[in-house]
């Protein structure tokens, strides 16, 4: 099954748009081991959620230990819940094979997010993978993303829309989405209306502070709810006690159901 | 010893300004384990390299026993070497220290390879390491490295133009270095003159074809030569036979005298 119906299959029967980012800081974490951490959010929260998304920095940064914590996580997920791989990966074409390759056959991710900066060819071998889904780095939710995103092309728009436009053009196999931050609403309806159908991952909610209901409404698709709301510190970190996977579970829930109480009548009996 | 002082040092010892980019390919390598292949390369090259550039892309596709040999790798190369961890990572301030931690503490490497998309706070905590070498992406060596890269900004300058400038503003430290292919001579010529003094980190001669003595000419700064020259499959698959390593070695010897003999006259001596 590809990607967007294994998303959408799940989505509907957890009535969730919600996404938990897997990123265990060992500083923030409880007196557990950080498999048992992931385990223990994964175990509480798998019916309340379209999809996991660990980022491999923090797994990265605990070395070969980590890299073995990523594919015991990567195992514990529930085989029906997709599980993108939060890498922001690009390289030249042969090097960004082998990042493919890594993230989509060795790691077995659903998913994977990637930086378009070197151009379509960094990007190639990614959706050659037509099961997967790619999501390009467009308009990102950090504050220095204006330095660049925002600077204004020829053709009037800034850097951001023109990466949304070719992110349509390249989207031959059905299988790009965009990654577009919450902090910034405008941005993100306007990526919305260049790309009706495509399928958004949204950080920002959450700990970065983007505002939930302009979200939803400016980020979701009229039709499929093809977005993705992606949270990690606010559920992970909900609580440092022996009970941190009730109160993670507890803050899922309540945002799940922020998510759905602000989502369009029409789209709600879904 | 910061990353520029050991470069330099060992630049001057060897005599070169030849980086070997450690990219094994499992399709490609002789009948010998990855760590032995990298091992042989390591020893038949160490008095002909200014540094080595492992790509993490090859070991991420071989899993956790990739990354085991990356670090090995990494334990094999003579401590007087540089060692650039080419991973052109980038992401939200927190994700970019996890990525820092990664690559500057966990493995070591004397310096790294990121993109700029995402602006300054995703390479801050990288250029917090006030000892390593971080090189951002400017114009990269691939064929699409067009299709945003030399888009025009309201200033009337490319892109790549705009993150070389930004890249000066953010020097504070005087760790920051830029990727320049080797492929777009003039461009790369137009980057040494914004920052003369800057490290630069040259791709894309041997096996993407950049033409040697141009990117000599306009790459090398014309005090210190501040250039390091990459080249992977070129020298790493010199030969699939027996002997490989010999091949990589001759290969490598020819490669880092071509460089010598292109040199201006009064940069030769030193």
């Amino acid at each position: 099954m590809n990607f967007i119906d294994k998303l959408l299959n799940i989505s509907r029967k957890n009535e969730s748009l919600l996404c938990i980012g897997l990123d265990p800081n060992p500083d923030l974490i409880p007196k557990v081991s950080i498999l048992e951490f992931n385990t223990a959010i994964i175990d509480a929260t798998s019916d309340l959620v379209c999809a996991y998304k660990p980022n491999l920095a923090f797994y990265e940064a605990l070395g070969i230990e980590g890299m073995t914590i990523l594919q015991k996580t990567i195992e514990h997920i529930p085989d029906n819940i997709p599980i993108i791989g939060d890498a922001k990966r690009g390289d030249i074409g042969n090097t960004a094979k082998a990042y493919a390759n890594a993230l989509f056959s060795t790691f077995s991710f659903d998913a994977a997010t990637v930086n378009p900066y070197m151009g379509f060819d960094s990007i190639e071998p990614f959706i050659n993978y037509h099961d997967k889904g790619i999501f390009i780095l467009c308009r990102t939710s950090n504050p220095s993303a204006i330095d660049f995103q925002n600077l204004h092309c020829p053709t009037g728009v800034p850097l951001y829309k023109m990466v949304a436009h070719k992110a349509k053009e390249w989207n031959i196999y059905n299988n790009i989405g965009l990654v577009a931050g919450a902090t910034y609403p405008d941005e993100l309806r306007e990526l919305r209306s260049i790309c009706p159908e495509m399928c958004l991952l949204i950080p920002g909610i959450g700990t970065q502070g983007g505002n939930l209901a302009l979200t939803i409404s400016y980020g979701v698709d009229t039709q499929e709810k093809n977005a993705i709301i992606n949270v990690s510190r606010q559920i992970l970190y909900a609580s440092r006690e022996i009970g941190f996977a009730q109160a993670a579970r507890n803050t899922a829930e309540r945002i799940r159901n922020q998510i759905n109480s602000c989502l369009p009548s029409h789209l709600k009996a879904k």
